[in-house]
Formats: structure tokens, sequence, C-alpha cells
């Protein structure tokens, strides 16, 4: 370490325009004591007399030092920063996973970048490239699911890699998602308390891999009762309120008897399935129950009646994205696929 | 800068477990060259033979080498990087905004740490000291408009720091707004080019300031056209489609002649609106023509018929952001408020 080493720079803001930030130098030339000494002052190691590091730390304050992160970095080998790849333009899924992730790490003064891919591999490959190139300690990768994406290759560097509410296909990959089939089966269970019998499912587009595991709970639902759906009471369609209104209007023209539940594998589509079923007459719950999915608040709070719906928990399950990718940060090997428990939002579409 | 000095640390990458990334010393240990001979290939500066260039930018290639970024950060005093602090918890509005002006900035290799602070003034503190610790070249600060906040205090650091989507009462800061009361009078215009006389005015909350300049505009409209509108034709309630349901309702049974048209301070208004009137049995666009604001897609396309909305282009106001952000970084002043101009997306429910 060098001694007290005066400089030329004004230790005044100039409250016109900008200056460099005080540095190390700066504390120590006010303080009259050598930078070591500042560093053991602020850094609380070594031995040092209380009232010298209690000088350091109000000169320190009162010239508005503030540790330089990225030299600290260099010395560490730890940035104190980690990215988050998302290819979800939407945002609605992705935006509260990315708020507890930032929640808890911020809590660990780790600062995150946000990356945007959308579904765009040449700019992928930018930001991954960007932030390998500042050294971020890790990398949390979140997608518009459709279906596995390929992983994110970070070359040689070993980096920790996290994908929530996304899938990859590499069998080394940590995967974080909401319990699609879980949800599924908890919604089809409670219809089946309430004493419905005849219950068809609306969902979204068959690539999307929520929508398999979703059918998948709803079917082991209905059998663990006993009770079989007609194929007919499936019914595929696009993620629109539009979609589900039709599907609805279809599900009343059956040659079947009419069901008495549906459950929709989202919020819009939920939507649609109630405003067909007004115009009908078609009286929720008592003749038709209904649930939705994702639980979104701008839905299920302005239907009428309001909608019974499954959380996925993304708060949650940023939370845990936050804490695994601290853990890997740290050194811990994770790997697999893990999923998070979804819970039922009882309101009055269901009849409870 | 020192001479070609060898290292003891591994060339071969590891597979298993992670290994420092390769620096700056080992593309010249490899290219059998001096530092400075790689840094000048790499910066390409200085004069050097094509075929030792060429040679080293292969080998650092091959290696996996990248200039670390913070360690240039120290030495151009850039750390190419800036904060958005957000207190957006919903994400709806200043999330597109935040893709917008993350394109921008990666396509100059900036990286952007992305800091949720929900209206919380201490969190928001840690957060600007974090930044400040990351040597961040600028801060842009987006809200949840309800009013002002105060500015963002960056210290002596003369940091420059840009309102995208908020405003504070600094008279030096620099806001970037959408034109609220430009598209308000846009919307309204329309409806009266359209032969609409009585058009009443439904929309949030006074305490938003939004609310006040789009009703600010809506006036102006009317009164350019000789217009004058009852009180009663404008409700000020909450942002939800209940609220617009009710207040549909409400200007039905008013003593007053029925209105020809209702102009919504939100896309959700607006959907509650065209509730309570297909419930009623009055004709969208026939009897009454529906305008929203905010051109939402997710309730726009939803709604029968599909509703005519003001958009406030938030993609460009991201974009706008993103250039300005840069100009100040390159040592432009900015000052003031601006406004980006909103635009009218006409849909069916307006009666065009």
């Amino acid at each position: 370490m060098a001694g007290n080493a005066p400089t030329d720079r004004p230790l005044k803001p100039e409250l016109t325009g900008r200056r460099p930030a005080p540095t190390i130098r700066d504390v120590a030339r006010v303080a009259e004591v050598s930078i070591g000494t500042v560093s053991k002052a602020l850094n609380e190691h070594g031995r040092l007399r209380t009232e010298t590091r209690q000088k350091i730390l109000r000169v320190a304050r009162e010239l508005g030092y503030r540790p330089n992160d990225m030299a600290q970095s260099l010395h560490r080998a730890k940035s104190m920063t980690v990215g988050i790849l998302s290819t979800d333009s939407f945002g609605r899924f992705t935006y509260p996973i990315f708020q507890a992730l930032e929640e808890r790490l911020a809590d660990q003064g780790i600062a995150v970048f946000m990356c945007n891919a959308t579904d765009d591999p040449v700019r992928e490959r930018q930001h991954v490239e960007q932030l390998l190139g500042k050294r971020v300690d890790g990398i949390v990768v979140t997608a518009r699911r459709s279906d596995r994406r390929p992983p994110v290759d970070v070359g040689i560097s070993g980096l920790p890699v996290i994908y929530v509410f996304s899938q990859t296909d590499d069998p080394d990959a940590f995967c974080l998602l909401p319990d699609d089939e879980g949800g599924a089966r908890l919604a089809t269970e409670h219809l089946i308390r309430l004493g419905r019998r005849r219950i068809a499912h609306i969902s979204g587009p068959e690539r999307f891999g929520a929508v398999r595991l979703r059918r998948l709970g709803y079917r082991k639902a209905l059998e663990a009762a006993g009770l079989v759906a007609a194929d007919d009471y499936f019914i595929s369609t696009r993620w629109s309120e539009r979609a589900g209104y039709e599907a609805a209007l279809h599900l009343l023209e059956l040659p079947l008897p009419r069901p008495d539940a549906i459950f929709c594998g989202n919020d819009q589509l939920a939507r649609g399935v109630l405003d067909a079923l007004r115009e009908r007459g078609v009286a929720v719950p008592a003749d038709i129950a209904i649930v939705g999915f994702d639980n979104w608040d701008v839905m299920v709070e302005a239907t009428r009646p309001r909608l019974t719906s499954v959380d996925m928990n993304l708060r949650a399950l940023g939370h845990e994205a936050g804490d695994k990718l601290l853990a890997m940060i740290a050194g811990q090997h994770l790997v697999g696929t893990h999923h998070l428990p979804a819970t039922l939002v009882v309101r009055e579409s269901c009849g409870a």
C-alpha cells in the first residue's frame, strides 16, 4: 500500500458539472492517515485505534466516498452482479418472478442486469457475451414458455445458470418451474369435492408443455375419483377470451350431457367462457362452475362472479430462484427440474 | 506495460468445475508477444504487422478471451452500465418502456441494471447507493404515476438522471412523459368528427396527474368545437372494470339527455362501460360510441365490439429515453419536461 499521498484534486464538490468521485486516496489525505489505514478502517480488518477508525469513517462519509465495487470485484473475483436473460416480450409471467428474484439478490448486495432477447438467438448470444464480459457471477434464464429451449452457452466459464419458468434439454441444467400438473389437479379435485361430475377442460395450444401437464393433472384427478371425461369435453384452442367464448358455445351445443363444470387453462379463456354462459342464460356457478388458471388480478376480480383460479406463485418461484442461484454461486452443484407447488384461490365462480 | 510474462495457470480448459477466465496475459503468452502488443491488436490502435494482429486475434478467440469490461471501465471511467429504478410493481406500463430502452442501450454495448423500489424510500436509497457504487454512467427513473415524486439524490456525482413516465419537482430534472392531454384531445376530436355531440368522460382518481391532463384535453376539444360538457358528464372513479360498469349505469340514469359517446380514461373502465351497456341493451357504437385509453391488447381485442383506444406509444418513449440518456452521458445538458405524442388506434367501438 502506498503512503499518505496528497493529490491535486479539489475536495470541495463543484456543484456545477460533474467531478470524479472521491477516492480512497482523498479520504486518506483529509484524514491524514495512510491509504492502508483507510482500507483497514473501511474493511474492518486489522488493528486500529477506535478514534482513528471513527475519524476515517466520518471523513469518508463527509466526502461522499464509496468503495469502488468494480475495483473490489477485480480483487475478489466476484462482481456482485448477475444477469437475467428473458425471452418473454409480454412480461406478465416473468415480471413477478424477476421482482422477487431481484429483491432476494439485492438483499445480498447483488445487482441484476436485465437483458431482453425476445426469441432472437443472435441478440441472446450478444447478451450472453456481454454478461460474460461484465464478469457476472451467474445467469438466470426466463422465457415465455412454449417448449424446451436450447441451453445457454457460457463456454468454459462454468458460470452458474438457472432456468426459471423455462426449461432446456441439457440434463445438467437446473430448472425451476411452477407445478402445472399439481395445480390442475388441485382445481379439478376441488370441483369434484363440490359435487361436480361432468367436468370439461378448455385450454391453450398443445405445443405448450403447460397445456399437456395441466391436462394430465385434470385427467389424474378425474381417474382418482373414478370419473371418466368424454374426449369431447377437452378443447385445445388459442389463449384468448374470444377462443374461450367460442369454445364454451361449442360445448353447449354438443350432443352430450351439458358439463356441470369447466376448468380453464388460463384466466382469459375462463373469462370468455363466463361471457358466453351469461349471454346464453346459463347460471354460474349454479348450472356450471368455472375455475381458471394464473390468478391474474386484472381478470379474476373483473369477472362476474369473481373467478376461482390456480395461482402458480410466481413470486415464490422468484425467491427460490434467488436462493438457489446464491447457493450455486457459493459453490453448490444443482441439477434437475424442480416444481414449486401451486395453490387454488377460491372465489365465487366455483360455487364453494 | 509488462513484457511477455508467462503464468502458471493451465491453458487447457478444465471441463469439470470452474476456472478463471483467460486474461490478456494468457493471450500474450500463447501468441508469444508482449501484453502491450496484444492490447494494440485488440484495441486496434498502434502500428502492428497484419500477420501479428491476425495471430493474436486468433489466439484470443481460441482461448475464449474476453476483454474485462470492469478493468476497461476503471481505465476509461465509463462502466458501460446504467441503472433503471422502478417503483411500478405492476410493470404493465414500465415494462414496454424498459424493453425499448434496453434495446437501445444494448445496441451501444451498455448493460442495464434493473432495480425495483416499489414505493419504499429506504429500498430506493439502497439501490441508488448500490448503483453509484457500481459506477453506472446514468440512472433512469420510472414510476407508476400518481404524482410528482421527490428527485433521486445522486449526491455530488453529477450523474445523468432521466425521469421517464414519472415526474419530479426539481426544475433541473429531465422528464419524458406521454402526452395525456394531446391523447385525450385526439380521442374527443375523433368522436366529434363522427358527429357525436353529448360526449361523457369517465376517468380515474383525480389525484393522478394523468386524469387531470386527460380531462383538460377532453374539455379543450369540446370547447374548440363549440360544445359544452355538462358537469355530470364527467365521472372520476377507481381504475377498474367494475367502476366503469357502475359509472355507465349511473350515466344512463341521469335526468339529462343520454350521452351519445363516452371517452374513458383507461381501457378497463371502457370495458366495464361496454359490459353495462350490453346488459342494458344499448347498442355500441350505434347508440353510444366508446373510446378507451392505453390501447392494452388484452382489453382492446377482447371487448365486443373491439375497442378504439389512445396509445401512449410507450416503446417510443423507451427509445427516446435511451437516446437522450446516451446524449447526457456524452455530456449534453438536458432539462425540462417533454411529452411524446400519443396516437389513436381506431377499431369498431367508436363507429368510424
